[in-house]
């Protein structure tokens, strides 16, 4: 009897479970039938823009954590498909940090011309599953939001794929009740033009508060504090900005740091980062950990070690995204096909372990590059995911972080080459900080 | 052996189930043992202020869709609890019109002084509710947020008291997506300070728009323009606002509405509703209804008839409130206690039916105060809530219609007596347009 996957999540990592059996199909194996449930409209994931913040017209938590005018903060050769270049789908070569919608076009595209999108029920919110030992089966209760009825089938396997960047962690401050303007998490951040002329408050010093507070000077705002708890993130700021140690508490729209210092602010933004939040699972099935690159629990970063049926994809802190979520979805694949047998749970948990050992020793940011770089050299080696330069996009990492030093606000004009074409990205005929305009039709003219 | 009840939310809704069943114990009744879920982690449901919106700490919904600076909207004389007059928790006469943090108090203290607290479970959101037919018993599922761990319980009847001002409704217009401000749901709204200055578009023309727009007013906004599907709110605004017919697009910060007309704005309020949402209930047991004064399905407009061991409180649209949820929690109570047979399933049906065929005829605002009126005389008649004077309420309501005509801005001047002591309430010293602070201590010596 055909085995049945539950693909929970149309985003990158969900499509790339979707790409990775229909590139077995297509050489001609036997497939399992997949049904890929997403709670949008479309697919995409995170990559789908919306004005809603909060809950979405089906009262479903909204998925989106992106904004107006977000530019990719890493070089697009860092995260290309191996199967599928940057010059396939543009038919020539594009500049290395595209915006969001150059992005999603690109992701959608892939899906698009494999002609996958019959396999995802979109509009379908997951809203438990349970695992039964007796039948070995899952069962997957969903709700169809446009009816509003709850649907349950049963599955051999279930992938969840549902990210981590959409669950707010947003920490109380004292005061907040009291303050006279808006305070929102980053989560709910939407256009920059809102703050034109505010004197700004970021709570955080990671990429949500580097990018957020840049975008918001570039669309008008007239200044930008951002508050780090333990490190400054100490880029060379524009003038308007500074970096003050943690909040202490708000009084009026006074913002009080631990150093003792103040200032006076408009609006706070908490870019307090996410959680990993799976409400649909049971307590026995429910991955429990913070924003790192080597999760516990999980063998090669996939299975869930307790009942490798459950497979996560996606789950890490990322250097690597697309390319590392499709040698994930490889891997998976190749286990439910039986290609690759999982080894019994010890050994399992012995491979986690010593990857854990490794990561206890990373500390700096080359360190992180250095560790993911070689999980993914690790997939692929599992896999027969289509090779690309590893050591290349190892390299971009470290020329990226080295161009952020140099100039925050002028890094997104470098060029890199593809780590599977080859092909260098033309230097954009704008500046990205002179560039107001993110759609795609700008971009591809520019 | 005793049966158990679980109480959904730990509002004024649930509060006064939990009152309900105290006061039958005082009176020396065996009551069932009772376990009321609340995710917030205080009791008082809507009327708990946060400065959070979309989701909270846990990754739940934000139940509040309260604001700063909310007044009542009515009198409070309109809702007052018949067996906890405002007198008896001030310890003399207040105002008619409170803000929110009095009324807060109020609600808090009837149940500080009954010591009800101990039956609440706090941090505690409700996953799923299943109901068998072999055992008769509801199972239901919860999530304990602080350990983020899944709990079930069995019980013999579920009072479902979760509100229905909590989801809301936001429905899309064309161009929402490019509009370069900030645009949320009145379920988000906080505090007006963030939009003094600014020219305001609220769609809807109900009672958040109204409120909204007048406080927005209050605390500085420039301009404030109402959109309406089918009528104008029609009061005497003052200069600053407009009605306009139902928004068609946004062009940039331009609304067009469907008469042709245009308007910039810098912000966009959907004022336009919220969803009856029982994601936790199986579609067997879920109310479907809009919000109207007599739901569908419900017998007294509390016993869910397909299994009346469902129990809805407060899901009427509401000119009353906490005196019509104390009277249905009295019914549900005397009911579940044996003391009130039900009816066959179809007499129940007819009853509905016969209330339905009354509220068809029902067409004006006098209409729907004598129609909800009717309701509670009829749920007072059949249980012991203690009485108050019904018809002075009801004049009330329609001498409160009238204030609002003459003054849409100075209506909650006014003072009305108490339906359960006779006591009027003193006029303040300050009127609400220039009562800047809401806090309860200024309400106090006000």
């Amino acid at each position: 009897m055909t085995q049945r996957i539950a693909v929970l999540g149309a985003g990158p990592s969900g499509l790339a479970q979707l790409r990775a059996f229909d590139a077995a199909r297509r050489a001609g194996a036997d497939v399992p039938e997949i049904v890929c449930f997403e709670k949008q409209s479309d697919l995409g994931g995170m990559w789908n823009y919306t004005w809603r913040t909060g809950l979405d017209q089906h009262g479903e938590p909204v998925h989106a954590s992106m904004y107006r005018y977000l530019w990719s903060n890493g070089p697009k050769e860092c995260l290309e498909f191996a199967d599928y270049s940057f010059e396939e789908h543009f038919g020539r070569p594009i500049a290395s940090y595209p915006p969001r919608p150059v992005l999603r076009d690109y992701i959608m595209g892939r899906i698009e011309r494999s002609d996958l999108r019959h396999q995802i029920r979109f509009n379908t919110a997951v809203h438990s599953v349970e695992y039964s030992r007796e039948t070995g089966k899952f069962t997957v209760t969903v709700r169809e939001l446009k009816d509003d009825r709850m649907v349950s089938e049963e599955f051999d396997w279930v992938v969840v794929a549902t990210g981590h960047f959409s669950t707010p962690n947003a920490p109380a401050f004292e005061g907040l009740s009291q303050f006279p303007g808006r305070v929102l998490h980053a989560h709910d951040f939407r256009d920059a033009c809102e703050f034109a002329g505010k004197d700004l408050l970021l709570v955080g010093s990671s990429y949500s508060a580097e990018d957020i507070g840049t975008q918001c000077y570039k669309y008008g705002a007239k200044s930008v504090t951002f508050s780090y708890r333990s490190a400054p993130m100490g880029y060379d700021w524009p003038e308007a900005f500074s970096e003050r140690p943690l909040l202490t508490r708000v009084e009026g729209n006074t913002a009080h740091f631990v150093d003792g210092s103040q200032q006076d602010v408009d609006a706070i933004i908490l870019c307090t980062g996410y959680q990993h939040h799976f409400p649909f699972l049971p307590d026995e099935l429910t991955l429990r950990t913070r924003n790192r690159l080597y999760p516990q629990d999980l063998y090669k970063g996939v299975f869930w070690i307790d009942n490798p049926k459950l497979v996560y994809l996606g789950m890490q802190d990322q250097y690597y995204t697309f390319n590392m979520f499709d040698a994930q979805a490889f891997l998976a694949r190749d286990v439910v096909l039986g290609r690759l047998p999982l080894p019994i749970p010890e050994a399992m948990a012995d491979d986690v372990d010593a990857w854990l050992t490794m990561y206890a020793a990373v500390d700096t940011v080359m360190e992180q590059i250095d560790f993911q770089t070689a999980y993914v050299r690790d997939l692929m080696a599992l896999t027969d995911y289509q090779s690309f330069d590893l050591d290349l996009v190892r390299q971009h990492f470290v020329t990226w972080e080295h161009d952020k030093d140099e100039s925050i606000t002028g890094y997104r004009d470098k060029s890199f080459a593809s780590p599977c074409t080859g092909t260098v990205g033309p230097v954009p005929s704008s500046t990205w900080w002179e560039e107001l305009d993110d759609s795609l039709a700008r971009f591809l003219q520019r």
